[in-house]
């Protein structure tokens, strides 16, 4: 079968690699209909040292069930699934507490494992991480039921980590694919006022559409002090922060009000937080973390399967799996928000 | 009359000063019974630059009203009163909020305002600011009472901030003070374990009294180990850092539960926490800060009046003002663990 592998910063290849099999018992085989590439893959793709064995790459996909280890139950041949973008048994503690990014046996697609971007994927604990879709459905929704594998779950998880309650004003920093996830959760959960910071004007358009009442393009301590003065000078109570930088969360930290809650989503490319006397004299916290997207997909799928949230419009570009090597150029270059692959021929 | 000023680092004189009068229809004058010298002077009296005016301290009183600006309701002279460590105004959005340590006109005792230190103060926004003592209560429980204006609130803030569930395990980390009323404030909400992390044996057996289950003396990485030991490898999904040094919110980071909290009160002396990505991976949450002890005096007092808790027991050693600066010099040394401060000849 063919997948995408990343050798190093900028240099993605498409190669025939071995077709999965089953493994373990509790293994699935899934033959993927739909994958992404992912804002978090723009880290290595910006970064990555070169390395001769490459990287097998992407982490969210959907697609239907080939086959099945003999210990996986609640599945059948031909199921349409949803894969979290990381693995978990379903059974343990930190799997029952809601918190599957913290499995005791999950794991992580791509490296030396199956990523999304390919033709199919073996699924360790398939039980566990795969959510079966009933069947039936408009195949014209397969975007937004691909965005829960993380996007969508992500935003999501920023939003309820903050704890939003309905009538909150809500900052989101950032116009990414996660940025604008959060905002159609933050508006979800009953956020009467949504301001979304970002300066690509058809994100923020989209992010309009979404749910954002106002939209702030400036960045830095410039964005920061639009926000204040669109909030009489004392920012917002929740900050969902979707960008990973150490800027936004000084930006966030700027635009937070005293006793608010900063939720961050992006992946952190720093090792400290700008949390010190001063927000510690005005109370804010800091929550969030990596989404356990498997513990929302549940939650959300009947909200998609309604139309009552559309979240597949993040996707503006859709590509075969030769076309992955300029979707992660187009995405890096953000002349793409989020590539939809369809690795299938 | 005679009141406490800080010239500088280890400078610490009892001087005649203005004795201080009514300036605004809102305050009061409080005749101070009994105060304190807390941990956080103790950053000043380490570092502060030799100044040639001197700043007034303290900011944990009880006493008598004197008198009464023409604009205060719910006060009369001659009643005992707690006055929490930053004033507040009592009507702003913050203060109904119960973050009165964001007040839109509160603000701090001490520096060229009257302090706790000294024998009377005038109060600022009295109405919003002190609390009421019923009259007739057991004058034993002074000292409990004064712990409300910082140190006992300060322990329940990070508490309430941590959301401690009926059942948790919790960890605190400092023995000083605000740990031990920490100690305090988790049990009464229903934590099951508690583990406390100090070195100081008759503070950590004061800890055993107040409710830790079990104590760590080790620090650092060693102490962090041990924690883990306990809790069959995962930390405790409640941390109660009480320290204000890195090295404690490491500490924090080291012994807290995937998905857990950390609740920090120690003030910090450090401008970046050092929560990266590993623990974004672990859904590690940062809460806590500056404890808006206004907020919770009022429903800790009927526990401190009915003999629930006794937080006052981390008062060992008491003083007249003329030995305060002896008392800053034994809480630095460690020989006492809170200095009580009776300012009336």
């Amino acid at each position: 079968m063919q997948a995408a592998l990343m050798y190093g910063a900028g240099d993605v290849r498409i190669e025939t690699v071995a077709q999965p099999v089953i493994q373990e018992p509790t293994d699935a085989i899934v033959r993927i209909t739909a994958a992404c590439i992912c804002g978090s893959d723009l880290w290595p793709y910006g970064s990555k040292p070169a390395t001769a064995e490459g990287a097998r790459m992407g982490h969210e996909f959907v697609g239907i069930v080939e086959e099945l280890g003999t210990a996986v139950t609640g599945l059948s041949v031909g199921d349409f699934v949803i894969a979290p973008f990381v693995t978990s048994c379903g059974v343990c503690d930190f799997c029952r507490e809601g918190l599957q990014t913290s499995c005791r046996v999950g794991g992580r697609w791509g490296g030396t494992h199956d990523g999304g971007q390919g033709q199919f994927a073996r699924v360790p604990h398939a039980s566990g991480t795969l959510v079966r879709v009933p069947a039936g459905f408009d195949e014209t929704l397969i975007p937004s039921l691909l965005s829960l594998s993380d996007v969508m779950s992500t935003g999501y998880h920023a939003a309820k980590k903050a704890g939003i309650r309905p009538g909150q004003a809500v900052t989101v920093i950032g116009d990414g694919a996660v940025g604008l996830s959060a905002v159609i959760a933050a508006k979800l959960m009953g956020a009467s006022r949504i301001i979304l910071m970002g300066r690509h004007k058809s994100r923020t358009d989209l992010g309009r559409e979404f749910g954002a009442t106002d939209v702030v393009a400036e960045r830095g301590a410039e964005g920061a002090a639009k926000v204040r003065e669109l909030t009489d000078g004392d920012g917002t109570p929740v900050v969902l922060e979707a960008v990973g930088l150490k800027d936004a969360l000084v930006t966030a930290a700027a635009v937070v009000r005293d006793g608010g809650v900063i939720s961050r989503v992006g992946a952190p490319q720093f090792a400290d937080v700008p949390l010190g006397f001063p927000e510690f004299l005005r109370n804010i916290t800091l929550t969030g973390g990596v989404a356990p997207a498997r513990a929302y997909i549940e939650e959300l799928l009947p909200l998609v399967l309604d139309g009552t949230i559309n979240p597949g419009r993040v996707f503006d570009r859709t590509t075969d799996l030769a076309g992955v090597p300029d979707g992660y150029q187009a995405m890096a270059g953000r002349q793409a928000l989020k590539v939809l692959v369809k690795p299938q021929p």
